[in-house]
């Protein structure tokens, strides 16, 4: 089954799909500027594909006309939101119609006496974070693009973060949404409940379906109260093993932090080079812990984690315990990523995940691999949930034979992930990035049902073609 | 589209199913024994129907076995865990086979380096959690039944509790899952894994999916770092919309109890009565809450709600600090079912849900519909999520005259609470109880979108049929 022969692209001209789309949503939605289709060819990864037109959708109603037109022409339609993706997962590899839902940002609603937000696909995940923190609340999800991100991309990849170890993926953030399927259809699942066994859970079918299956347009997001305090603890270790070990004795002590990220020996010394040696002293591991809750439960157990890291091995342990030191510990963690960047070289960053317990030997691995490829690997990310965001660093991806030798890394990286109970991706998702992998991923019995599922929900192959599903 | 004309129940006698399931499975696994017919004819609600025969599964082999050999001849398979649902939802309403998986009820392996345990489908729900409570660690999900439910049943009914507040209900627990389609096809679905972006999240397809797309064979479970110490406060309110504010202000200062239950008057009436006047002073709502975390934080927490409880207009306030404290609070907790048994009444339990800001219009309408339909109504239960089990009381649900009323009484309460933004079912499963109402409660669309998902996972209609997608 391939989903390529029944793309249309290229036998709608753009001219008429124009006239026709603008006969349908009315003036001023609908564009063929080049620019235009420029911008809506390409992710932050590294496919680029031209879509025939793009659509800027205003409404569910927009979202289900376009879909009805699309799916009786067998055009192909590919979602976007913010377009921060890092997979090419809203490329649109088969052209057609790219729908963007950038003009559906509202804030419907915060209704905190439910604990719910209603909000439009396009929202910026950051937006919605900060208006419900002014009214004391919290939507947790905290990807580190949020200030760019939209809530509809965000359910497209079932998006994480550092914060995920305590308070859970999106998914564990929507209560309800309002999906527009593949011939047009408006579903409604869920609504401002909190617990709801209403049948299946087409929810979760939906959040996570890489824009394959339907697109969202509507959100019902669940808030909880804001914790009123927190504090951070960054340590240096003097090598990896016993950082990673650190993070099994937090655990194991019965801490829960919002967060626990490690860095490796590579990621430190690119920071040491470009902040200065004074700002991490010598060591090859780090960790960056968070943990938020009732303001005495946060001091009394920032003394219990100093002492803990103490006896772990920890070198200097630096302590935030308001909200500006905090904040000054997550731009150093910020600095990791700017670090590499710094390098010059172009990093392509893997989110897989191991069994936490894990973790020295996946490091230990890519220091292996960095001398068998002389590709330079760095290591970092949610430690806790052993979701290792491993960055290979090569010259340029786009230069053919640099290229193959990266594939041909990253292939080894992904058999030994798959091989050790591990994922390719814990919260990019698959989009073209892991598409080589997916299969071998997923094995053949769910690959197939995946295939069955959405023959299923799209028989005509529209949505977002050419990706994990499709050959 | 209905499975009943599928059903081959009565085509196939037993002793031939008998004969070749036996030769299929080997000796000991199949029984046609009145008495184990007449055990899985049943769950907790009313409705009871007969399997033609009874098979004890012993391994993920046997399940794929049973499956295949079941598919071809299009027989009926209903699957049973401990059997102690509320809906009826493992009652083998066409008879054919019942697979029990009692007996694959072992704890395969605890991990708490990995933050997981994999566990067979007939493990007890209690002794998971004991299992895994003295290594530290915490498997959250706690349904009432939780010393007699098994794992699998929770699956099925993606089963709550009242610390769903805070921890999430069962599949905020599954992180990987076996299951045996009904074609006999065995599929693997995530792991050991607190990250997982590969594919659609099929996990959650199942989880809720009581028993019609496929059976579940092996769970990995998260766990969590098991927290420190615990404290709860009870008190009782003049009325219940003073106890329902209270739950708004409790959330609206920042706290997130990991339960928050509510108590009406009619059910405080009866507790009085069983227990002594002296238990509950006089007030017509009662609310308890439990919290957790390190030692310190719990200690001044409870301290901050004691304040708050009482700036609210709460009487008697009773505070426990150690376990033994807690467990007697829990107790008299149960003692609000047990006191409503001891009306002689059948209590009809609805487990629905309405946004958490609607509590007091909801217990203010089954006033109403108690007035009007003659039948007493008792409100209690998981205040937090708006999952507010409301008891329709009345004489012998089986006598046809009463069960005509009931019924009647039922779809006012329903039709009230999907017009109010609410679900039918928060935790119990729709089953057969719920059937009536759930092309209503999901929606044309919805429905619409389950039959195919059904169809397409299970073609022949064998997997628990006479459900809810069923005529």
């Amino acid at each position: 089954m391939s989903h390529s022969s029944q793309s249309t692209s290229g036998q709608v001209p753009g001219k008429e799909l124009y006239e026709s789309l603008t006969a349908l949503l009315g003036e001023g939605k609908v564009s063929l500027a080049g620019d235009v289709l420029d911008t809506h060819s390409i992710d932050k990864w590294f496919a680029s594909h031209r879509p025939d037109i793009v659509v800027f959708a205003e409404s569910t109603a927009d979202v289900s006309k376009v879909l009805g037109f699309a799916n009786e022409r067998k055009i192909p339609v590919t979602t976007r939101g913010a377009g921060v993706g890092y997979v090419g997962g809203c490329v649109p590899m088969r052209g057609g119609i790219v729908l963007s839902t950038a003009r559906m940002n509202r804030i419907l609603e915060i209704r905190t006496e439910d604990g719910v937000a209603i909000v439009q696909p396009g929202v910026i995940t950051g937006d919605l974070q900060a208006a419900v923190r002014q009214l004391g609340w919290d939507y947790p999800p905290d990807p580190a693009s949020l200030k760019e991100c939209s809530i509809g991309g965000n359910i497209a990849t079932n998006a994480g973060g550092p914060r995920c170890l305590k308070y859970g993926v999106t998914r564990s953030y929507v209560l309800g949404l309002e999906v527009v399927l593949a011939d047009g259809r408006v579903m409604r699942c869920g609504g401002s409940l909190h617990k709801n066994k209403t049948g299946f859970d087409l929810i979760g079918l939906f959040v996570g379906s890489e824009g394959m299956l339907g697109i969202v347009t509507e959100i019902t997001a669940r808030l909880i109260p804001k914790p009123k305090s927190r504090g951070m603890l960054a340590a240096v270790f003097p090598d990896f093993p016993t950082a990673a070990k650190t993070v099994q004795a937090i655990l194991q002590a019965g801490h829960l932090p919002s967060a626990l990220e490690v860095t490796d020996a590579f990621t430190l010394a690119a920071a040491r080079k470009k902040l200065g040696a004074e700002v991490f002293p010598p060591g090859d591991g780090h960790l960056i812990m968070e943990i938020d809750g009732r303001p005495a439960a946060v001091a009394s157990e920032l003394e219990e984690l100093q002492d803990l890291l103490k006896s772990c091995g920890a070198g200097e342990i630096r302590i935030a315990r308001e909200d500006a030191e905090c904040e000054k510990i997550w731009q150093l963690r910020r600095e990791f990523s700017y670090s590499l960047r710094d390098t010059g070289l172009t990093k392509l960053n893997e989110d897989i995940v191991v069994p936490r317990g894990k973790l020295v030997e996946l490091v230990n691995f890519a220091r292996d691999l960095e001398k068998e490829t002389g590709i330079a690997v760095a290591c970092f990310g949610h430690a806790g949930d052993g979701n290792i965001h491993t960055n290979l660093m090569v010259e340029d991806y786009l230069d053919p034979v640099i290229r193959e030798r990266a594939d041909a890394a990253l292939d080894k990286l992904f058999t030994w992930v798959l091989s050790h109970g591990g994922a390719i991706t814990g919260e990019h998702g698959v989009g073209l990035a892991k598409k080589p992998w997916i299969r071998q991923a997923l094995g053949e019995v769910s690959f197939g049902v995946h295939r069955e599922i959405k023959t299923t929900l799209d028989p005509n192959g529209i949505l977002n073609p050419g990706k994990f599903l499709d050959e």
